[in-house]
C-alpha cells in the first residue's frame, strides 16, 4: 500500500492520499437496500477526476486534443456494504506505474472502515485507440 | 393517443405502435424494491433507439455527421411500480409533430397494464446546439 | 413560479429556495457530450433528499417504518445542456400541494442559466402502494 | 480458463458456457463515445440474471426469505471498447469454487473479439450480512 519504503526522500509526495467526500443516494442502491455493486466504479471515477484536477489537468481540454483516460484494469474487493445515506469518502494513492501506465489504490470507507478497495489501472489513449505516455503532471506526481 | 382519427387514408401508418421489449434488472431497481424512477426514461430510450434503426437511421452515422437527437421535454405519469425480474415492453407511438419536432407517447406496460406514460418531444440539433430538421425517414413516418 | 403571492405573511419561508450543489463527473455524460437525460432525474432526486434531510426527515427510518417517498409525475424541459467537468446547483421550491402530493419546482442551473427545468410530483406510499399522507413536516413546510 | 481438463467426464457440463445477448444503448455510453467502464458490470450481472434463472432460482424469492447473492470480487480488464449500437453478447463459465463462493468467468464480446473479459467471486448472505452456503441448483451446476 505504501511502495515507497525504499525512497524516503519522496515519501511525503508519493503516499500523499487523495480524498474524496460523497452520500449515498437513491440512484445509488438496488432492491437489496445497498450500493449497487457497479456504483463504486463511479465513486471511484468522481475521485480520480478531481484528483486529476487537482494537478492541473483539463480532461475536457484533453480530449479535444484528441486524447481520453481510460480504464485498463481493476481488481476489486467488495468488504462490506454501503447502504443509502451513507457519507462515505473515496481514499485514492498512486502505486508505481509507468510512463504509460497509472495505478492507482482506491479506496471506499464510511469512517474508518474501507468497505471496498480497488487497484486501478489507467491509460492514456487517442480516438483511435493508441495508447500514449501520461500527461507529465501525472508522471511526475506519481515520483 | 390516436391522433389521427380524422385522417384515415393514412391511418394504418402512423397509428403503428412500436414494440420494444425488456427485462428488469437488479441495476434498475433501488432500495424502495421499485424501478427507480429515472431509469424508466432509460427504458424508453432504448425503445426510441430501435424504432429510429428500423426508420433506417444511423445514430453513429448521424453524430459523425455533426447531428444528433436531443430531448426538448418530457411529461411523464408513473402509475404502477415495476419491479425486479419483471418483463415489461415498451409502447412507442408518434404524435403529430412537425419538421423540427418529433413527439412520441411512450408507455411502458407489463403485460396490458401501463406502468408509466410518457410524452416525449425530440429535436435534432447539430454539435453547436443549432435545431436542424428532423431526418426525412421521421418526418415521413409522421405522415 | 412564486406560488404564494396572496400570502405576504408567509411568503418569507414558502419562497424558500433549497440550493443543492454537484459536479458533472463522467458516468453523468453519453456519447453526445453532454449529460444524458435520465440523469437530470438523478440530480434533482439528490437535491430533494438533502431538502427532506434537512426538514429533519429519516428515509431510511420511513421505509423500516414502511414507507417511501414515491414520484407520481415529472414535466421536464431540457433548455440547455449540461457538459462534462461543469459544476452546476439544483434549486428547489415547494409550489402548492395537498396532504398527499408535494409539488416541486427544480431547475437544474449553470450559474444564472436554467439547463432544465421541471415540475415533480411526490406522494408518499407504504410498501403495498397505498398512498398515505405526506410527513408532518413535510406538510408544515409547505405552509 | 477452462479449469476442469483433469475431469473430462463432466467436461461438457462444466464448460458449458452461458451466453446472453444485449445491445450497446445511449445510456451505456460516455463522452469518449464508448461504453462507461462501470456499465460492465451491469452487462455481466445481466447475464448472470439469465444464468441464475435458468438454474431454476427465483432472486424475489431467494431475497423475500432473507438471501441475496453479493459480489465479493471481480478482477476485469478492459481489452477494447464497445461502442454504441455494438451488438454485444456475455460468455459466462463457472470456475471452480466452494459450497459458500461461486467463480465465474464473464467475457464480454463482439462476435469473437473479446472486448472485456472479468473474474467475479460471488457469494450468498443473509440481511445481517453473515455468509451462507450457495443455492443448491448452482452448488450442483460447478459439479
Amino acid at each position: 500500500m505504501t511502495p515507497i519504503h525504499d525512497q524516503p526522500q519522496t515519501a511525503t509526495r508519493a503516499v500523499a492520499t487523495h480524498r474524496f467526500d460523497l452520500r449515498v443516494y437513491y440512484e445509488d442502491t438496488d432492491l437489496a437496500g445497498i450500493v449497487y455493486y457497479a456504483n463504486y466504479l463511479k465513486f471511484i471515477e468522481r475521485a480520480r477526476s478531481e484528483w486529476v484536477r487537482e494537478l492541473g489537468i483539463d480532461q475536457t481540454r484533453m480530449k479535444a486534443e484528441g486524447q481520453v483516460f481510460a480504464v485498463r484494469r481493476v481488481e476489486a474487493d467488495y468488504l462490506s456494504p454501503a447502504r443509502y445515506d451513507d457519507v462515505l469518502h473515496v481514499e485514492t494513492v498512486m502505486l508505481p506505474g509507468s510512463g504509460a501506465r497509472l495505478v492507482m489504490q482506491q479506496d471506499v470507507k464510511r469512517g474508518d472502515m474501507v468497505l471496498f478497495s480497488a487497484v486501478v489501472t489507467i491509460i492514456c489513449m487517442t480516438s483511435d485507440g493508441t495508447v500514449v505516455r501520461l500527461p507529465a503532471a501525472i508522471r511526475q506526481a506519481g515520483r
